[in-house]
C-alpha cells in the first residue's frame, strides 16, 4: 500500500458537536455522565479503522451556564477508560501549554502512552481566554506572542524529559541488582526564560517515544509553532480555496524549517450531516438549527472571538469588527468568522445558525455518497490530508459515518480497511523520534 | 453491624514494597510495565473486600538510578484503568500541593470519582524535596511551614471548587433548552496569599461530592493540618507506645477542630512477612535483606530524612544528626529513623536493614495467625482505626494476606465479608459532604 491514504480523527463531544445536540430527540443527555457512552464512541470509530479519537479541553466554564451542556470528565484520565476497552486506535487530548508545568503534562502524557500500549497524542493549546487566566491567578491572559514563546519552551522542556530515558536505558538483571545504566538516564538541565527543569523524567522512555503532537492554532503564530512541532493539524476551514491556501502555506513552513512534507498531516474539521437523500440531510440541519438558543450561541461566539457581542441585534448585520491585531484571543478564529459574515453578508443569527453545527469548523449536509465525494476532492486536491469528524449528534452520526460513509471510503481505495501498525504514529505514518540523548 | 470495623489499604507499589523485591525470584519486573499487574493487584484486594488501593507518587527521580526499580505510570492515569476492572474498592492517588495548580488538580480528582462512580481519594502531599523543587523552576524548596501554609489555601480551594456546583444543579430539560439552574453554579471568588481563582470548577459536582481526602505528614504542621481536613491518615510507627500516642494525640486534635472523633481513621503502615510457619516467615525477611545493595540503600535513605549519609561507614553506627529543627524535608520520618537508631543502637548497615522493608514502616514477620493478632492488638487497644498494607512482594504477598490474613480478621467479625456500600466514603464510613454553596 504505497498510495497515499488519508487519515481520520473522531473528534468526540458529548452527545454531538452541535451546539444543541443534546435537545435532538435522537441523543440522551444522560450518555454524558456514562463512561461507557464514551467507550461505546470510541468503539465505533476503532471498527471504522479511524486513525484516532480526540477530547477537547478548556480550563474555565464555556458560554451560558444555563443552557450548555455541562461535563464531567477531564481528557488524560477519560482517554484512559477508553484505552482499555479499545486495541488500536489513537487517543488524542488537549491540555494547555499556558496553565500546567511541562514536568506534570509530560508524565501524564507519558502514562497514558505507556497504559495505551504507544496510542497518545496530545493536542497542544495555549489557552487564549481573560476567563482561563482568572481560574490560574491571573486577572488578564498574557499577550498572543507571549502565549506561543512559552508554548514553544514548553515544548522544548516536555520533549527533553521524554527523551530523558533512552530506549535501552533498562537492564534489569537481577542476579546483579543493576536495574538501569545510568549513563542513558539524562539530567535535562533546562534554563529558560519561562522555566528551569533539572529533570530526568520519572518515567522511562514510553511507546511511542514522544506521543504525538497536534496543534490547531492558525494564525501567524500557531503556524509557525506548527511548522516547528506539529505532526498534525486540526483546522476550522470554510471554504475549499481557503482550505488549499492554508494547506500549501503550511507545508511551506514544514519544508523550510527542515522537515518533509509528509511530517506533518493537515486535518480540516468537517460537520457531516448525513441523510438518506439530500432532502432528509437538509431537513436534519434545519431540525439542529431550529433547536439553537440565540442567547446562548452569542454568549459562546462572544468566548470564541473574543469580541462582546451580547445585545447586538439578532437580525442585523454584525457590527464593525476591530482589526484582527487587537484580538487577543484565537486569532485565526476571529478571522474566519469576520469573512463568513462578511462574505455571505449574514445577520448575526444566520451566522449563529452557520456556526451552531461546528463553531467555525465546515457544515456538509448531504448523503454518504456526497459526503465520501467532498473528502474526496479535498483530500485529492491538496485541501487535506484526512479530516476531523465532528458528527452532529453523538453516538448517531459518528454511527452512519463509520457504516455509510466508510465503506465508501474504502471501495475507492482512500483509506485503510484494517489497522496495519499498532501505534498513533504507525496510523498516521509518522517516524518515532530517536531520543535527543542517544544521538552520537 | 455497629460493631466497630476494621479498615484495610492495600499499598500498590511496583513488584513490592520491599526496596529489593524486584530481584527477588519470587517477582517478575516485567510487571512493572504492565498495565494488568495492576490491576491484577486491584482485583486481589477486591476480592478481600479491601476498603481501597493507594498509589504513591513524586515529582522527581528517587534514589539510585542504578539499582532502583523505574516506573512508567502516573498513579490518576493508572487508577483510572483499575477502575475500569474493579466495581467497589477505592482508588487512593498521591498528588502534592507544591507543584499543581488547584483548578488542575480538583478536575483531575472529580473526573476519577466521576469515572470510577465515587470511589476517588487524593493522597495530599506538599513535598519536602530541592530535588523535586528543581524540575519546577527553583533551586530550593520552600520551608516546611511555609509548604503547610499552601497547602491550606489549596485545600479551600479545591473543595470550593468541587462544591461549585451544587448537587441539584442540573435540570436537563430537552423542551425548554435548559440544561442547568444558573443559580446552583457559582464561582468562588477565592483571592488568598498563593492563589486566586474564580471558578466555578469546569465539570459538575462528583458523586463523593469531595474525593476522599488523605494524609500522611506526621509533624507538628503534619497533624494540624490532618486535623483541619484529612479523613485518613496513612503514618509509619515502629512500636505499638508510639502508633497509641500518635493516635489519641491526632484525634484529640481533630474533635478540638470540631470534628468528630470517627470522621478521621488512623491507618499505621503494616509490611506483613508472611510465612507457614515463623521459621519461613523469618527465612523470607532475611532473604529480603540480602538482596538489599547498601549504597542504593544510603542514597534512599539520605532522600529520605534529609540528611547526606553517603560515605558513612556501613558498620558503624550513624554520625550525630542535626536537631530536628534544622530539617526541611519530611520531619515526622526523620524522627522515627533517629529514634529506631538510638534505641536499638543500630548501625548504618543494620538500619538499611530494618528499612528496606518499608521505608521506615513497622515489618511484621510472621504466620498469618501472628498477624491477625498483631492487627487485631493495634486496633482494639487504640493504635489504629485500620492498617496499610505494604505487601513486600506483589502480588504474591498481598495474595497470602488476602488469602490467609483476611480470612482470619472475617472470623473474628473484625472485617467486612462483603462490600456494603459503594463509594469510597461508604467504606470508611465517612459522610458525603454538603456543597458549601447549598447550606443555608
Amino acid at each position: 500500500m504505497t498510495e497515499r491514504q488519508l487519515h481520520l480523527n473522531a473528534f468526540l463531544m458529548g452527545v454531538g458537536h452541535h451546539e444543541a445536540a443534546w435537545r435532538h430527540p435522537r441523543t440522551d443527555p444522560k450518555a454524558l455522565d456514562d463512561v461507557a457512552h464514551f467507550q461505546n464512541l470510541a468503539q465505533i470509530a476503532e471498527r471504522g479503522t479511524f486513525d484516532s479519537v480526540f477530547l477537547a479541553d478548556g480550563v474555565q466554564i464555556w458560554g451560558d451556564v444555563r443552557h450548555t451542556a455541562a461535563g464531567r470528565f477531564e481528557p488524560l484520565t477519560l482517554l484512559t477508560a477508553l484505552s482499555q476497552v479499545t486495541d488500536h486506535i489513537g487517543l488524542i487530548a488537549t491540555a494547555s501549554t499556558g496553565f500546567s508545568e511541562p514536568y506534570n503534562l509530560a508524565r501524564l502524557f507519558s502514562s497514558l502512552d505507556h497504559i495505551s500500549g504507544g496510542r497518545a497524542g496530545w493536542n497542544i493549546v495555549t489557552t487564549a481566554q481573560d476567563r482561563s487566566a482568572q481560574n490560574f491567578n491571573r486577572e488578564k491572559n498574557t499577550e498572543h506572542g507571549e502565549r506561543y514563546q512559552r508554548a514553544d519552551e514548553f515544548l522544548d522542556v516536555v520533549t527533553a524529559l521524554w527523551d530523558s530515558w533512552e530506549d535501552d536505558a533498562l537492564i534489569v538483571d537481577q542476579d546483579s541488582g543493576v536495574f538501569a545504566d545510568e549513563t542513558k538516564v539524562h539530567e535535562i538541565g533546562h534554563k529558560g526564560r519561562f522555566f528551569s527543569v533539572r529533570g530526568p523524567l520519572n518515567a522511562v522512555r514510553s511507546p511511542q517515544g514522544h506521543p504525538l503532537l497536534v496543534q490547531a492554532g492558525s494564525s501567524e503564530d500557531g503556524k509557525a509553532f506548527a511548522a516547528r512541532w506539529a505532526e498534525a493539524v486540526f483546522t476550522a476551514q470554510q471554504t475549499h480555496e481557503e482550505a488549499v491556501a492554508f494547506y500549501r502555506d503550511l507545508k511551506g513552513r514544514v519544508v523550510a524549517a527542515g522537515r518533509s512534507t509528509d511530517s506533518l498531516k493537515v486535518l480540516p474539521g468537517i460537520v457531516p450531516v448525513l441523510g438518506g437523500t439530500e432532502r432528509e440531510a437538509a431537513a436534519l440541519a434545519d431540525e439542529l438549527t431550529s433547536l439553537i438558543i440565540p442567547e446562548r450561541a452569542v454568549r459562546q461566539l462572544t468566548d470564541m472571538i473574543g469580541v462582546d457581542l451580547t445585545g447586538h441585534p439578532l437580525d442585523a448585520p454584525l457590527p464593525e469588527l476591530p482589526p484582527v491585531t487587537d484580538i487577543n484571543g484565537a486569532k485565526s478564529r476571529f478571522e474566519l468568522v469576520r469573512d463568513l459574515a462578511v462574505r455571505e453578508r449574514l445577520t448575526l443569527r444566520q451566522l449563529l445558525g452557520r456556526l451552531g453545527g461546528g463553531r467555525g469548523h465546515q457544515v456538509v449536509a448531504g448523503t454518504p455518497e456526497q459526503i465520501a465525494d467532498h473528502i474526496e476532492l479535498w483530500f485529492r486536491s491538496g485541501a487535506a490530508d484526512g479530516f476531523n469528524v465532528m458528527a452532529p449528534l453523538l453516538p448517531s452520526g459518528l454511527e452512519e459515518f463509520v457504516d455509510h460513509v466508510v465503506p465508501l471510503l474504502r471501495a475507492r481505495g482512500l483509506f485503510r480497511t484494517e489497522y496495519t501498525g499498532r501505534t498513533l504514529r504507525d496510523h498516521y505514518g509518522l517516524a518515532r523520534p530517536v531520543s535527543r540523548y542517544a544521538v552520537g
